[in-house]
């Protein structure tokens, strides 16, 4: 049998997640089938097996990658501080999250936007897949939390409000960006940091009192 | 053949709307059959046929009401000025659609954020389905874009940001709120209000300067 290098294998295992990917944003988790993505792969069954032992494997695993290197950014900015401005996070994090899958697409549109829906309505019935997500989301959302209070303790925001309703606000904001651009095409990252820093413009009710 | 009122009239079409939706939020629309509305609505095929004639017409009855009334709250809000802050408007729309939708319940958690997300996914699939939510998205987009105007010239917001890209912010907020609810469970809206208050706070890089 032939040896094949690290970098190969690391290919190989890349290639198929793409594939999958492609597959479940296109049709849905549900409704793709292993064949499915072998086709998108252009690989054997023997070749996929060897990676992955079926659909579960590659959503958690595409799913892991990506709330992974939220997870890891967010974390590294709450170490800073004063943590980076929101606006300027969130189009940082966000930009890098789409331009890393640019490739992917889907009726010659970024696949990204619509593999995040698709994995949302699924975990409307599966709930390993649920739980999976609500880990992740638990993670990002901790480590927004953190931001925020870096935020509070530098004097930059009001301390009055729990550190985690504004991460889940913002949370909400790219996730909400993310599904739009399925209904209005594709968008630069810039709407979503104009929109923030338009919001951080204005006076709220303590700085008015 | 008895003479019906408007009232009757009206509270049955109100009965198979809420069927509907429940088993759209549930399934989601590709997995409906109108079998499955029948039974949940507890009607006859003669009684739902009478006002809608099938599947189409449902999600298309149920998403105009969702999005007529969301436009109808933001123009109102368009042509106050200054228009209502933003953290207290969204509080006060999202709550009302949420609250008149409260007694529709999945598993006994609320639809409607559920609804929310099959919603989306069908639009994927879903020409026609697509062409309405994006009709109906564009409206409360101009309305929102109208009220941002209202904020810039009040003095309220600085004016060197599109309004839509404010107005896309703040819609994906809301969107991206509802997504998270079906993974978190139910929040009250008062958490994306104190986000977005939160993030009223801050200083922007123009205030900084």
């Amino acid at each position: 049998m032939a040896r094949v290098s690290q970098e190969h294998l690391d290919a190989r295992r890349r290639q198929i997640l793409d594939g999958a990917a492609i597959c479940f944003a296109r049709n849905g988790f549900h409704a793709t089938s292993m064949q499915d993505v072998l086709k998108e792969a252009d690989l054997s069954a023997g070749a996929v097996y060897r990676y992955f032992r079926g659909k579960e494997e590659l959503i958690g695993a595409i799913v892991a990658e990506v709330l992974g290197s939220v997870r890891a950014a967010f974390e590294e900015a709450a170490l800073q501080s004063p943590p980076q401005p929101p606006d300027e996070l969130v189009t940082s994090v966000l930009g890098r999250t789409l331009a890393a899958r640019e490739s992917l697409l889907v009726d010659g549109r970024p696949a990204f936007p619509r593999l995040v829906i698709q994995v949302w309505t699924e975990t409307l019935r599966n709930d390993e897949l649920a739980a999976l997500l609500r880990e992740g989301y638990g993670s990002v959302r901790a480590a927004w939390s953190k931001i925020v209070e870096g935020y509070q303790e530098a004097g930059m925001m009001r301390t009055d409000v729990e550190p985690d309703h504004v991460a889940r606000t913002m949370i909400a904001a790219v996730l909400g960006f993310l599904a739009q651009q399925s209904l209005f095409g594709p968008a630069p990252v810039e709407v979503l940091r104009d929109g923030l820093r338009a919001l951080m413009s204005m006076p709220d009710d303590q700085s008015a009192g």
